[in-house]
């Protein structure tokens, strides 16, 4: 998907909610939890509930790997369901060596059809260079990310900089790429950081995980993070897809998803 | 598979290779290419061709995912054919939050039944820890990679210890796990480096890819990263495996490895 249309459907919707598909087969209603394609039926419900409610979706990759081939068919067919209109992300956090990359490039840009895959930079620039050599397509490389180990590396401060490692990643990778073609992970937990954060790269898009479940805050990071393209992609999993447990489950995702796009309505003026 | 039995199959066979199951569908013999089942069929004549020469196998999961559904099963199908006398590694270079690391570790340890997988350390220790809760399997984390991207991160030099990053990640992440569930991949490109990781992890086994195509030392990686135990597992995937393009391929494969496994016989004393 090119960055214009990206741009005008979130300034038409006034919204920028990514809904992501973590699905859990343990999690599942008990009535799809026994049927051969539950999965596949949970998360065509989803989307249907959702669809008006945001602007993307985003696949998380392991929780279709866990269950293997039949996995790896349902992760297919939901890419295959959500329609274009909507920004599809596959959130499987790849890189490897360059041939190796551009393998992966190939299973998330053409076999599964997914608009953007998500990249550990851990590599360096022949890992993620493959992923910016398709037009249309982005990598979304992680820069800060919303979990407790993000202290680990991440924050390190390096030497020649005396700043932390994150910085240096997407002052980085932003040369390698461009706006129309990289965004970079910058997790919610840590709204204080979205000024640094901007002040590296102001123009390009943030997927923001760690809404919801793990504790962000939606008004924070949509007032520190965002630029005059709004250039936030937000996204909530658990949060809108397990919003019940019960057969009503579609009906709560909606309104889950319906709620947060309200309150994104107040942010964009 | 327990350190105990990878040592002693090392030690006995006086052989720490790795043949790598880099399979690419452009690259398959003329007469394998346009069968249905010739990517498994080039699989099951490598390993039955390389079995006696080598210890390990990787299978790295971008040449399968390439494929989508169809791919996931072959690796799987290749999975199940390796013996369990032979160390089985999933090259996919995963690591996300612990509920999603979670679920890769089910993919690639319960599903493919691998006994290690690579793993990426840029998401810190909540995305490695999942990987080291089962016994007898192992997390491969990348340290120093046999790649020129290597440079942009991996190389760069941290305030507080004046030390690379590599070397910092070898050090933190060996106390999340223990010699019994780590290793770590450090490229043959890079052997010159070897004396000052050891000097981090001296016990620990290494995966050490860039031997052949990339240009790497068996000599130089032996004579500088062998511990008591060898603790070395070195990988070898386009030179052994695309050895010949023709129906021979196998013969071929058999040759290559057998080569390298004599060359390796001379540094085992």
């Amino acid at each position: 998907m090119q960055r214009s249309k990206l741009v005008s459907q979130i300034l038409e919707k006034k919204n920028y909610l990514c809904v992501g598909l973590d699905t859990d087969t343990e999690k599942l209603p008990a009535h799809l939890k026994n049927k051969p394609d539950g999965i596949f039926e949970f998360n065509k419900r989803i989307i249907d509930a959702t669809l008006e409610h945001c602007v993307s979706y985003k696949i998380n990759t392991a929780f279709y790997e866990s269950m293997g081939t039949k996995g790896w068919e349902i992760m297919q067919e939901t890419f295959n369901y959500i329609p274009d209109s909507h920004f599809k992300i596959a959130d499987a956090k790849r890189g490897d060596i360059g041939n190796t990359s551009h393998q992966y490039a190939i299973a998330f840009y053409e076999t599964l059809k997914a608009d953007a895959v998500t990249v550990a930079p851990y590599m360096g620039e022949d890992s993620i260079k493959p992923f910016l050599s398709y037009k249309d397509k982005w990598a979304i490389v992680l820069g800060l990310t919303s979990n407790a180990g993000s202290k680990d590396f991440q924050q390190l401060i390096l030497s020649d900089t005396g700043k932390p490692l994150y910085e240096t990643v997407l002052e980085t990778v932003a040369k390698w790429g461009n706006i129309d073609n990289t965004m970079f992970v910058t997790g919610a937990t840590k709204a204080d950081f979205f000024e640094d954060i901007r002040s590296v790269v102001p123009e390009h898009f943030l997927l923001v995980p760690g809404v919801g479940a793990q504790g962000g805050s939606l008004s924070e990071v949509s007032k520190k993070g965002a630029n005059k393209d709004i250039g936030l992609l937000i996204n909530a999993s658990r949060a809108i897809i397990y919003a019940s447990g019960g057969e009503d489950f579609d009906l709560a995702a909606s309104e889950a998803a319906k709620e947060i796009c309200n309150e994104m309505k107040g942010y964009i003026v």
